[in-house]
């Protein structure tokens, strides 16, 4: 079965999806981004995925590509195509194609791809086993909060986690602090039993599975916080896991050279777990 | 007269030049470049722009695309087939194509685009007039050193400059010192006539020019220092300017709502212009 990629009105295949080399995305890193999953054949919280995507064209000043209507009906018709039941789509929208100038260019037609991936996200060992992270500073720019392809530091954090045999590298700030992982949003479990994850201010991306995290937290009548937490709080922590997209829950057993809890993914993670993957499956709350 | 591109390994009509949706350029900021200034039918410091870009290269992991020798022959060889006697040659280099990850792959080979541009440099009204520039502060990553194209922190400076009516941005750091402009390097001259610019440490790119103009000062017997200096300092300026590969030795008059100097482009800066611009064009420290 081929495998299209939608590229600026076009369903092409994938191979052969190209962008000009002028496109801003490619010469100025001058654009946002959304990966959205897609299990049981459902999307999963694409509205407040493309919410965000509209905050990051409106925070980076880029015009919309599509109507919300017109986007949808294109990742409808991607997802077809590809057949793709568990997976996830991608969405990038840069500012266009202009003559090299670092200031943003007036009447400009912003490019937007998309592309598909098929994942068996269920069957990953890392969402039974858990994962190690390591802590790393974070060397960011000031504004992490807009999902920009400005991705640089973030891949070469992924990196030094990859070569240190972890998943994620957990980045620090000056305070010593954890602001949040190279792709994932950063939680604990305290000694009391309290959820803990950083406030969504300019620091880290307000994820859409950590909004919807809290929520969930919310109606199961779990004690959660939002405030910063020091990597040493982290590392005496009960339980710690890291929310992505496409991590969904996933436990952390190891942070650097110190064991979390047991060893083992925590009671907590793996019951949040649970309900965030049956929210997944468009289960609602009384099923769960 | 047709213009043309490089495009890892071809030379193709410049509106038909692309790179594949998935070039890690594109998705993740993961490239490198340099800009190299072309008066009277030569590259300008092209050597030490070469080495940068190997430096850059070298910080990111990512292997060169081409040898020396042969970059530097598809270069002229570009800048001959545009018969480009005045302007720039852009050159980037990234990490390559392949399926979307944070972490670098392996054994990808990297993606080199080239370009050039028709610009006349000499007659530009701001090298005789002088330029306003803005402070505001730095929101960078932490590693300026490395000339990424991860610009976008850059472009929304420039263009908060441009809609001030400015030409350049000032950034400023925590310590209320001045790291660099958005596209070029900072310089002042003190009361008693020192000249002043920040050292090239990992918070500001260690511009060829800003090289080349310590080189020229250091032959002149000026006397300068390599130094933070605040905007505070700035402002009471004998004399100010920017330096970089397309704006050479640039006059600022103007910094926010403060007037440097009398108004016009300084003394020192002027000679300094001179001096650089005949370094551009070839001519030796004698016939200076």
């Amino acid at each position: 079965m081929a495998r299209y990629a939608y590229v600026n009105g076009r369903y092409v295949p994938h191979d052969e999806g190209t962008v000009h080399i002028e496109d801003r995305g490619y010469q100025f890193a001058d654009g946002v981004y959304e990966v959205i999953p897609i299990i049981d054949d459902r999307m999963v919280d694409a509205a407040p995925h493309l919410d965000r995507l509209d905050r990051s064209l409106s925070e980076m000043n880029i015009a919309a590509p599509l109507s919300r209507k017109v986007l949808e009906l294109v990742m409808r018709e991607l997802i077809e195509r590809n057949g793709v039941s568990e997976g996830l789509i991608y969405m990038q929208v840069t500012r266009g194609v202009a003559p090299r100038d670092h200031k943003f260019p007036k009447g400009v037609r912003p490019s937007i791809v998309m592309t598909t991936k098929k994942v068996d996200f269920l069957s990953q060992k890392k969402l039974s086993d858990g994962v190690k992270v390591i802590t790393i500073p974070d060397i960011r720019w000031e504004r992490c909060d807009i999902k920009t392809i400005s991705l640089l530091p973030n891949c070469m954090a992924k990196t030094q986690a990859f070569e240190a045999g972890a998943y994620e590298a957990w980045q620090v700030d000056g305070d010593g602090n954890v602001t949040e992982g190279a792709s994932s949003n950063a939680w604990i479990v305290t000694a009391d039993g309290k959820l803990l994850t950083r406030p969504a201010t300019h620091d880290i991306l307000r994820g859409v599975t950590r909004q919807s995290l809290l929520r969930i937290a919310a109606e199961e009548g779990l004690s959660f916080e939002e405030r910063p937490f020091s990597v040493e709080e982290a590392k005496t922590a009960r339980e710690a896991f890291v929310s992505s997209a496409t991590s969904f829950v996933t436990p952390v057993v190891q942070i650097d050279d110190t064991v979390i809890g047991n060893g083992g993914p925590g009671i907590l993670s793996g019951r949040l777990q649970g309900w965030y993957l049956d929210y997944c499956a468009g289960l609602n709350t009384k099923e769960r």
